[in-house]
Formats: C-alpha cells, sequence, structure tokens
C-alpha cells in the first residue's frame, strides 16, 4: 500500500534519537539539571544579534512582495553575487553569482549534488568517522555508498586503504572537515595528497572524480586553518549552510559553490538545478536568502564552543580518557575505556551521562561527545566522567 | 560524467519561461507598461500586515534558539496542535497536531505524499487541465501519471474517461480545486461522485485509492463553496500551502494532512516522514512554523483578484471570447480563437499580451490567463483582445 523503503526511513529510531528519548524520561524522573546530555549536535550559541536587526530592516525597508516573492530556483541573483564577493575577500578566489545555487540548508545542498551526479552504478566515497545520513542521502539517489575506514588517531584520511576504495565506478568523495564526529580539521598535507590521487585516478578511469565538500562547520575551528578546497582540486563541490555559523539550524538556508573550473560547468550546473527541482526545492526561503547576503562576512561567535571544548577535553584527559585535542566542530571524538562501544556507553548511562558510540559513525570503540551544551552542565559531568573511568581501572 | 535525466529537468525551459523571458526582452525595447504579462502565477497581493507583525513579535518575546533551532522532522508540535485546531475550527473535522506533517510548501507536500506512497509500476491520476510539474515530480518517484481528458466546457471531472483510465494499477489521484489553470473548483457532486468511484474501485482492485489534495489556491474562490475533501473521502492526503493564501510563495512553507481515517494511519504517516527524509527536508523553516501558527485562521484578502477576475472575464466575454466564469485561484482559461493554442497565443504577441497555451496544461485549444498583475494593466490590455479578436472576424 506504501513505499516500504520510505516507511522504514520514517520510522527506525536512530541511535542518537533512542538516547535522546532515554534523555526525556530520565529528566522527567531525576530533572533536567541531573541529565548530561551530550548526544545532539544542536548549536547553544544564541542567533547573532545583527539577524534579528537584518530581519526587521528588510521588513522595514523593502516591498513584502520583493521580499516574500518566489525567486529563481538558483536564489536572488543581487544575493548569490553579494555572497560570491564574501567568499572571494575570504578565500582569494574568483567566483561570480553565476557560481552559486542557494539550497535549504547542507543536507539540501549534498543530496542536490549527489543527484546531479549520480549515474547508475555509480559509488560515493567518505571516510569514517562520517556522518550516518550520507548512506541514506547517497542511496536515495540510488549511488552507493563506500566507508573508508578512520585513520587513527589523527582521524585526517587513511589514504592506502583510500587507495584500495577507489576504482572506474567512484563517482565522488564526501568531506567534511571540520569533522562530525572527530572534531579534526584536514590539513593542508590531507587535501593536497587527497588531490593529487584524485587527478590521477580521474585521468586513470578517464573520467572526473569529484569531492563534494560538506562545510557546515567551516567557521568553527580553533587556530588551525580550514584550506578552502576549490583552490586545491577544480572539480569540487562546495556545500555550506548557515546552521551553525549563525545559529539558525531551523530555518534551512546555505548553498553549493559551483567553481568555472570544474570538469563541465554548464552540464553541472545544469544537473544541479534539475536535481534540485524534482527534491521539491523551489526556492531557498526568500527572506532568509537576503538575511544571509546582509549578514554576508559577519563573524560567527565560537567563544563558548571553544571555551567548552577545552574545559572537556581537559576534564577528560584528567580522567584518563585518550582524545584529541579539539580542532573545529562542536564534538570530542575520545577513545572508549573498553572495545564494545555500545556497552561503554550503556554503562555511561548509569552516571546519566548521554554518548553516542562511535561505531554509528563507522568508527566502533570511540565514542561522541557534542559540547554545544551549558558550560555548566560540563562542569558538573566531570566528576561523573572520572567515577566512570574508575569503573576500569 | 553526470545524471542526463537532472541536466534535462534542469535546462529545459518551459514555455511560461520561454515568454516571461520574451516579456522581458519586449519590455527593454517597448517599455514595462505595454507589456501585457498574463504568463506568470505569482501573487500580487502585499503579504499581510498580519505576518510582518507576527515575526516581529516573534523575534521580540522568544529566545533565538527557540524560533532559529530545528525542530522535529514533522513540525513544531505546538505549531501543528494550533493549526489542526484552526483547520477543526473552519471545517468540523476533528484533526490532532499528529495529523499533520509541515513542509516547505506544496510543491514538497505533494512529491512527499508521492514519493511515500509510490511501489513499482504505481500510476497516479489527474485530470487536465493539470499542473504540468505534476508529470515531473510523480516521474522523479518512479511512478507514472496518467492524465484524464478534460471535461468540457466546465472542468469539472470527465468520469466516463477516468473510469476508463482508472486499474489496478491506480494508486492515488491528483486533484487541484480552485484549479490552475482552469478556475473552476469542483462541486460537491464532483467531489461525491469521485468518492463514490474510488470506494468501488478501491474495494474491486483490493487496496486503497488515495486522493492528494493539492490546495494551495483554496482560500482564493469567489462566493462559492470548496469542499473540505477529507469529509467525503478516507483516504484523503490534503497537501496545503500559504504561498497564495498569504503571498508568501518564496518562503516555502506549508503541510500535509493524514487523517486518522486513512486506511493505515502508522503506516502513511511513517512513509511521509521517511520520503521526507530522502527528499532533504529536515523540518520546514522554524521561524515560519511559528508565522503561520500565529496567523492561523487570518482571512486572505482576496479582493484585488476578485476585482481583476471580474474586469478580465467581462473584457474578454465583451471581445468575443468563450471564457467560464472565474470561480477561484487567479487564473482564465478561454477558448482560443482557433484550434491551434500555441498560433494563437503566437498571435497574441503581437500585441504584447502574453498568454500560456492550453497544451501545456494538457488541454489544447485554450489559453491561461493569470489575472494576478496590476488592475491598471488588465484595464489597458482589453482593447488589444479586442483588435486580437477582431483578426478572427
Amino acid at each position: 500500500m506504501i513505499n516500504d523503503k520510505m516507511y522504514e526511513l520514517g520510522t527506525k529510531k536512530s541511535t542518537i534519537r533512542t538516547i535522546f528519548e532515554f534523555g526525556r524520561k530520565r529528566a522527567a524522573e531525576v530533572g533536567e539539571e541531573n541529565i548530561y546530555d551530550f548526544s545532539l549536535g544542536n548549536p547553544n550559541v544564541p542567533t547573532p544579534q545583527f539577524i534579528k536587526d537584518a530581519i526587521i530592516d528588510i521588513l522595514n525597508t523593502m516591498e513584502p512582495t520583493a521580499v516574500h516573492g518566489y525567486t529563481v530556483a538558483p536564489g536572488n541573483p543581487q544575493v548569490r553575487e553579494t555572497l560570491a564577493k564574501s567568499i572571494n575577500e575570504r578565500f582569494g578566489t574568483n567566483f561570480a553569482g553565476k557560481n552559486l545555487f542557494i539550497t535549504a540548508g547542507a543536507a539540501a545542498a549534498i543530496t542536490i549534488s549527489f543527484k546531479a551526479l549520480c549515474e547508475t552504478h555509480d559509488e560515493f566515497i567518505t571516510f569514517a568517522p562520517y556522518f550516518p545520513e550520507y548512506k541514506c542521502f547517497v542511496e536515495s539517489v540510488g549511488g552507493k555508498l563506500i566507508v573508508v575506514p578512520a585513520q587513527i588517531p589523527d582521524f585526517q584520511i587513511n589514504f592506502d586503504e583510500f587507495e584500495k576504495a577507489i576504482n572506474i565506478h567512484t563517482k565522488a568523495v564526501i568531506i567534511n572537515s571540520p569533522n562530525n564526529p572527530s572534531g579534526a580539521v584536514y590539513s593542508e598535507e590531507t587535501i593536497t595528497i587527497l588531490s593529487d590521487i584524485l587527478r590521477k585516478k580521474s585521468e586513470e578511469f578517464n573520467h572526473p572524480i569529484f569531492i563534494i565538500s560538506d562545510e557546515p562547520y567551516r567557521e568553527i575551528s580553533y587556530d588551525i586553518d580550514v584550506p578552502y578546497v576549490p583552490k586545491y582540486y577544480d572539480n569540487t563541490l562546495v556545500c555550506y549552510s548557515y546552521s551553525k555559523s549563525f545559529s539558525l539550524p531551523g530555518e534551512r538556508i546555505g548553498y553549493i559553490v559551483v567553481p568555472d573550473e570544474v570538469a563541465d560547468f554548464g552540464k553541472i550546473y545544469g544537473s544541479i538545478a534539475g536535481a534540485a527541482r524534482v527534491l521539491t526545492h523551489v526556492n531557498a526561503p526568500s527572506l532568509w536568502q537576503l538575511v544571509i547576503a546582509k549578514c554576508a562576512g559577519k563573524p560567527s561567535d565560537i567563544s563558548i564552543y571553544r571555551h567548552n571544548a577545552e574545559l572537556l577535553y581537559n576534564g577528560l584527559i584528567d580522567a584518563g580518557f585518550t582524545c584529541n585535542k579539539p580542532q573545529g566542530a562542536f564534538y570530542l571524538f575520545p577513545k572508549c575505556l573498553e572495545d564494545d562501544d555500545y556497552a561503554f556507553c550503556e554503562r555511561a548511562k548509569k552516571y546519566d551521562l548521554l554518548l553516542v558510540p562511535g561505531k554509528d559513525f563507522g568508527c566502533p570503540g570511540y565514542f561522541r561527545a557534542a559540547y554545544c551544551i551549558k558550560t555548566d552542565t560540563i562542569e558538573r559531568s566531570l566528576p561523573l566522567f572520572k567515577k566512570l573511568a574508575a569503573e576500569y581501572k
């Protein structure tokens, strides 16, 4: 009667969802303040004041039909020019408005990119640990997601395994740096090696292999440079979102950059437009297009994330955990104190510490702790992490 | 290198787009005021003041993280409760929040519904004249769109042809009343007969056949009742949008109603959630969810459309055209003065009258004139319609 695959996708609870619901239940029993919920990647830094100011200014100065009317599918041309200019100022690139396609956030941007590129038998490669929705999005457009095992312990790219995975069917590689869940930022060296391999393999297989650079966490990095991928590799599509940088995850606004240098600009941009059309895009929310143009280049306030990152990192190290120093995004990805990450996260629940097993990100033996939560909660959680660690001594 | 089907969908210009671009070119040559562009279905009634007031009130009184944060995928639970209550007050239904799934407009609502329902070999039936994007949306989810020829001259449903088209593969029937492009509203009799046939056929084929009621023009009708379909037929999904009622087409906000009475509520609602997930939904824009809840039940101002409808209708009749009285939406759908609607619309261009051939809506020999434009433009166009008609005398 219905599409069973859709039913499964719509009703099968994710681990994160299950943990979240457990947390809600426990909060009702023992009180909100006694739950240490590190499970959700929801920005907790308030949306900046300049966003509110921009909205009110637009409403007060523009004709409502111009504010709320349809835009062309790729987005308001002036908005795209403004964003292109802002990107150019920052990265020394040379984009124009025609290189941008404004989308309803990064989920739309990457899925549209997958659908635009995907032909029969195509494979898309990503690197563990990875955002699990990639699998569902790639499969929904008829592609196959290949996951390259994690590079332990630095969570850069495991190139030996990557060279084994890449083949004639590889259409694109999806990277996500700063990374959810590892908190790692891919170094210039990593991007350079990746680009070299892809150039060599594109030639060998006689077709372009793309990088889809999923960058919702670009602005959240700590004293470390996040390389701008189109400067290293021509066949790059950048998928950006304002969800994290401006704390607007519910508003669904972002974009795809299609550089002039991609293998065939007209073909790719045209396919993106077609993919957007059947993915119910019409246009990205029009008021939000105007708001992000007005706020282009404004800084993201990451001071809270930085503080939380240090606090949690130091606390975990002090408690005896092994963990990389936070480089970006708002996650730590420490090693569990036993091999079975599911068992470890279950044990953590005893202390109402809600953590996500690494296996869900293709990297068993680790756990994800999202520190985009109240600083006070993190402070009060540290003795509990110590107690948890003591169980393993 | 790319998905050729997506390229075709993204680059093949629609007739409407071609006419629109012709209009832009002519406007540059002869001046904006000398172009009579009846081609686009863009609301021209200004977005009501209460929308602006609602936005500002929300921004001033709520926490920004609550305004702009993720909502659950089906939409903010309180918003859904409010909308359900408002629908119940109006139509005497008995919906709760759980019966609503908030979407990014009607295009998303109908495509999500198609994807949720569509299994291999499924067919979806619609009635000419029809919104041409249905074909692209249905095919994108793997279904086949069957078009039942128009019921001439009243543009209700041609039930003889419908009974020939319906078969064991029929999954759903898509109706759009008030109708784009005919301006007709399906009568209570039409909905009753349709429901009776569908009940009979569902029994005969031993599976439910759904009505997907695409209702972006629900609020725009002139002294005529628009039957609320779930009251006549259990297996109905209502797809609503605020694009036309509140002049918010660019903001992408609407919903799907899934009544308790559908064949299997849990299965269908679950499939809708899964379909939304792979169609890059995440959640409908969060600020807009709050705005529509705040404005639930507020009236749509259709006085301009009503005035324009009468003006254009009387003018066309006076010029010798055959045309049904406008019942709803913001289109007239008169008979062309020659059999070939493309040739007729080409000839109209001589007078800078930009009209859309009925063939594009599956109904050759007619043309669509969208009257959601300046009243003054319509007034000044009437002598030109007379001149055009005179050519055929």
